[in-house]
């Protein structure tokens, strides 16, 4: 594996995958210049492409470029500088409840998209409505989780545009529900992710070793 | 975005992210085929750089190529083909409990490879030891949705590398647990994913079109 933190920009080359994976890192300090349009919505498309369970989605995200708006969660999200110094942040929200008239609705788009009638889609109906008997806080963990497939797809396309980005859990999430009125929307808040530069002369981090388990712990081979 | 289920491999270039994503799909039929050693290392190289929260990594993953104990597991996973179709089987399996042991090892971790004192890593420590303040039930939460985000790369990973995949969340955990033993690992099971190479012929999912939520639903700006 490459080391890459201090990766040169190469405009006509995309970084491998292990190449973005070194030079991503869970950024501290951002230096406040904007984001190119197009690197945003090519990150976006990669999280409306995130697989899924079942493929329903079950969550929007807030895409906040409001000034006023990220200097009001700075303080629900532990203060952490980059809230404000990022270009945007995404607030990941997943579904309060699962009903029947999501599931239906989901099943009418395959349907449309597919055109296939409802019918052929029965069993898989049937399959999805198994979360109709979950109570909805065990819901809410399995929406919530979605979430974290979509923030991983989401850390990869930032590095593969060379954006930075930082991962937030720890944030109050009633406060932050609130602020956005995010109960009225049906949905949750479950995860930050700042996108922005790293300015690697303030931030302590962007420079040091990259620490993970090794592998041979990691990983058990059963052959 | 590009439809691209057909895709046709060129040795000689990558697929970029957003063709990958749309390459992909939860393949339900696999051709036995197996996925070339090296292909196989660089997603389990993927998974080892995915991010988590403190970058604790608290899972393991078993790589089961076992076709004796793939047999035991399929009945315990609703009898999906995939799982003895497959080349290989990552069964993502989060830390039961955190203890104030893992932090300090986790900080010894860093303090020998950033060559740091542990005296410097205080604070950080502090912050991760919230965890212990959580139940054990709210850490296994916690530790689980951190495998969904080394899923997310996974699945990345797996697409460019032109390896069809399929996660799964419909499986027993109790019964997979006593089946691998994973209890006396101090783990738990939390997500199941196949690796190998679609079967075109018998995947009813392998030609249809990608389902997904309209991006003006999935994403709410606010600038």
């Amino acid at each position: 594996m490459i080391e890459l933190k201090t990766f040169s920009p190469n405009k006509n080359k995309k970084m491998s995958l292990i190449s973005a994976l070194n030079w991503r890192y869970a950024t501290k300090r951002m230096n406040g210049l904007k984001i190119p349009q197009q690197k945003l919505n090519n990150i976006l498309d990669a999280i409306a492409l995130a697989p899924s369970s079942f493929g329903l989605q079950p969550f929007s995200i807030l895409v906040i470029e409001n000034e006023e708006l990220l200097k009001k969660i700075k303080p629900i999200a532990s203060n952490q500088p980059q809230i404000t110094e990022a270009s945007a942040l995404l607030v990941f929200a997943s579904w309060d409840t699962i009903t029947s008239q999501k599931i239906n609705h989901y099943i009418l788009q395959i349907a449309t998209q597919r055109n296939v009638s409802i019918d052929s889609l029965q069993q898989f109906k049937e399959y999805m409505e198994i979360l109709l008997k979950q109570s909805d806080a065990d819901n809410l963990i399995w929406s919530s989780k979605q979430t974290y497939i979509a923030l991983g797809v989401a850390l990869v396309a930032a590095a593969e545009e060379e954006v930075d980005s930082t991962p937030m859990e720890g944030f109050d999430k009633n406060l932050l529900d609130d602020l956005l009125q995010l109960k009225e929307k049906g949905l949750k808040s479950s995860l930050l992710l700042t996108l922005g530069f790293r300015d690697s002369k303030t931030d302590y981090l962007a420079n040091l070793k990259k620490v993970r388990r090794e592998k041979s712990k990691l990983f058990i081979s059963i052959v």
